[in-house]
């Protein structure tokens, strides 16, 4: 339910308005040095805060991070901006190196503000997940989407960075980054066509290729454990994320099998060939925007009560700050098979 | 590894030129009436042998079938033709209704011919798992493909038409269906279309939907165990299947948030909304045609002897079959949450 | 459910008189050299049809085999005594080498005779599992015990030893043998004890004690999984098993901490240690004998309907066929911690 | 590793003189009332410094709670008198209710003194888990055993709470209590038993017994996930625990079937059957005694240092503390398999 894997199981817990939000990454091997500083990054990154997104292209140096062209963040939350992440250890670790016991952290949820959505707490938005939680569990955290809020891939952040870290010390690496923002496919104007649908208080998509190298020979079971729909399901669990293909993907289908059968998306019969892997997944564009009109639902009678624009703390492209977590699952899916 | 979900626990077995397939289905509840008919069904659907698929488009009356134009069955293999699969059923069921204890049965490879496979005994086609198997294992079952090739899916089949049986005593039904085959999207075209690949010894790959309507509102867990992350990994655990979308997918890149923030696909923030659910997976043409000059390597000295034109028993279009396995894995997939 | 353990995952099928009882092994690495004969061996073991249980007791080879003293078997039950267990192998080994793939196997139920339990069909034998089984399923196999019969113990034992011979290849090996019948301790006296009993139409526990040599450092987890854990869990799983216990046991109650602070068992803080480990496990005496009267209900109306005596093919010990039982649950158990 | 249970996934971490402990409780049904006092009880009894655990049996109303004669605590250690152990709730927990999401806590480590293991940097101690674990993974929190210290079971005592009260509103109960320590059996003498060990500077076992009421028929599954191997699982992981008994157990052995047989121990066929459940364990006595001359080895050569009395903070009769914990891991059992 909370828990992805089993030979690195990793819970993640807590609400996003809520004490904290944390995990516990259990099945790290005793003795990983963990650079606490490259966890720190990662989450930066994913909060959109990261240096090298402020400024032009030609400065940035990390392919993985197209830069925001000025210091208003474009497309960032005022959340994602404000609150820092900053992660308390409470086990697993001493001295800076894993003792082969669980790790436990927590992230305190500092810029919680419950009261901001006090309103929702007789009313579902459309587009998010707030009644069928009401219908699943009879109960609910109202407060900004609680357990559904994307703030819980911060969790997913620090444990696949610890798992990219073990990753790396077999020359294994993972590099996201993003591809397509809606019909854009030119990475120099990423920034301007999400500051552009942010001004007209709208949302839109991206896409996120993700490629994997060093991967050894023989990662991967042939029949219901593929390697492939092993990646899907991480991926696929990424809030908001609509598509996985790999190898020749959607793409491929005009394609006779004379053309193409020398192509494996680096993966044969479920099991990794040695070659470079490469995935993309899409994510949606997010629900919540000023110009949507979004149908608000009375949980008591389950009719609209209001066509309102909701006017609340989400990004105008999650696919940005999506590039981390993709990673973060990617490494967690991975380390599964060492 | 060979067991797929945990409440209906399913387990396959068997090499394609081995002595059986099979597989043993355990968590189906006691007192279910099972249909053999309905698989034996379920199992011409997957052959390619289904009466319906000899005729016209007219003729079709079944939504998922579509007809293929001459009794020559274009595109189907020779084995897929020929083979008649005879399920015994060995345990779990008396008189027609499950005891609630496993329920294992196997299907004998009567048509198995390890001979016409000697020459893979030393040798790697590209575009198959041939030679990661010998990587992974140190040891291969090179008679026709193994556990590698498609004849697993059989077993699938009839595990998957049992979970569908259940799913279909409480109104929820899954219908597949092939919508594209290379660019060609019009049905009515689908058959002429594969078999003029066939004619040049080639392949193509097609594009297969899939609906789920009745499904009760809160299936699906809200974090990892995200109801799309679980079809996505149950289909892409498909032989050739490259790629899994539902909702907006792929497609719906270039639309803001606006515009589609009421698609739902079926499912919001990884729980089903009541609504029919609705995804789409792709898969490649098969890279065993006569025309591809396939790489074949000499597994001693792993380097190529020859490029050779492989003429084996395998289909034109692969995707037409795989319609009752997408079907299938659907199904498994869904009782897990029953 | 029906499968034990995860990285070797054995699940087991069948009625007992039924089509066939089988299983699956699925995780036995490839190019495990597996003995058949080894494997007919331990069923022989098994069935009570040993050779050298028939004879006295210096003539015996085995330690782990205490003879029976006539060729009457005594104690041993007539289907045990007549039914040959042949195991026809279906997937998973080729040329007697492990493939990687699961391993399935069924062994026909050529004695099955359900007419000889036809008056069990509304019937509860007490002290059986009849009426709890048509109470938790709605529905029951009657014949023989269905599921719950110690018939599915065959199967253990079959993947059992496939899992001794890889432990064999590094050293370790199990042995278990029986140490006390009723109040008797004396092996020698063992097979006169359970003659008597049976004479009278009675039957008498048993007190298994297993070893294990050569298991390395390290084995086990320190939390919930503990050696000893796994070690109960498997055998209390055994049919009739009611107690485990690991070094000082229920025995050491008595003793100080000062004078048995030495003994570990062979485990620390649920880790061996190199040590030698000792476990004890009883097994309770048949319910079916023909002394006891047996309370039968009529399971419409749930009522006593006569008190009768049970006249069937049980043993009189049944931990004499339960020692090569214990072994396999134990091979089982420790290969889930290669 | 560090999770018990599926249905209910309960995840423990934290060493002994860490920062904390805690747990994750995952699949907690939504709309569960959680009362905190109760836990609180529940964390008391296991510290020993439970009120009615000093003063006269007769003063006593909890059966399951023998008193400590006087204010010192017989036998308990100084680190449980003096260390108050309060429960922070982080997420899965609203005004008191259940949300369905993970329920996260931790208990701060505040009377941690990792100083007072100085001396264990380099040495370990016999009958601990010192050793093993510095083979097993190379490193090891030396500070008070670490991971593998018995503090651990706060978390486990915490989340069982929860359990039970889950368990409670359906009518089913658990009582664990002590019934023999040492050779003795009248609770009458069991403080004064204790406190002699105590005065001696040594230490002594001690037998539970555990009693479930109100548990419907059908719980277990019939072959490898018997009720009571799951219970002796749970209960084998307890430290100290050495063995595990149900039913007629051990003590049945000299017992004929015909005088048995309608003893079921409330389980038949590994399935309840509707009356209540007894089973007894065993801890043995703790080994860090001032009496035991403990064997100190150092670490580097692997060789025998010196023998030393240890006088370091642990129990005299560590099953006193251990029944609280019995029952919250018989209650953690359970509720799997609502």
């Amino acid at each position: 339910m909370n828990t992805f894997g089993e030979k690195w199981a990793f819970t993640s817990f807590g609400e996003s308005h809520g004490r904290a939000i944390g995990g516990v990454l259990d099945g790290v091997p005793a003795g990983l040095c963990i650079d606490l500083n490259l966890i720190r990054e990662e989450l930066t990154r994913r909060s959109g805060r990261t240096p090298n997104m402020v400024g032009t292209v030609s400065e940035g140096t990390d392919p993985r991070l197209y830069p925001v062209p000025d210091a208003t963040l474009a497309g960032v939350s005022s959340r994602a901006k404000n609150e820092p992440d900053e992660v308390e250890w409470l086990s697993g670790v001493m001295d800076g190196v894993s003792l082969g016991t669980p790790i436990a952290f927590i992230i305190r949820n500092k810029d919680a503000r419950p009261e901001d959505y006090e309103w929702l707490k007789n009313t579902y938005r459309t587009g998010h997940a707030d009644k069928v939680y009401e219908q699943k569990y009879g109960i609910r955290d109202w407060r900004g989407g609680g357990r559904a809020s994307a703030r819980e891939t911060a969790a997913r952040v620090v444990a696949g960075s610890i798992a990219k870290q073990e990753l790396a010390t077999k020359g294994i690496s993972i590099q996201a980054r993003l591809i397509q923002v809606g019909a854009e496919k030119d990475p120099a104007r990423f920034n301007e066509t999400i500051a552009a649908y942010q001004r007209e208080g709208d949302s839109i998509g991206g896409i996120i290729e993700c490629r994997i190298s060093g991967l050894p020979v023989g990662t991967g079971e042939p029949v219901f454990d593929k390697l492939q729909a092993h990646l899907a399901f991480a991926v696929m669990s990424i809030n908001a994320c609509k598509g996985f293909e790999y190898g020749t993907g959607f793409e491929g289908i005009t394609q006779p099998g004379s053309a193409i059968n020398h192509i494996s998306g680096g993966i044969a019969g479920g099991i990794s060939d040695g070659s470079e892997i490469v995935f993309r997944c899409v994510f949606k564009p997010t629900p919540s925007t000023k110009k949507a009109l979004t149908k608000l639902l009375n949980d008591q009678i389950n009719e609209p009560i209001v066509n309102r624009q909701i006017v609340n703390r989400s990004d105008a492209c999650v696919a940005v700050r999506a590039v981390p977590v993709v990673e973060a699952m990617t490494a967690l899916s991975l380390v599964q098979f060492l």
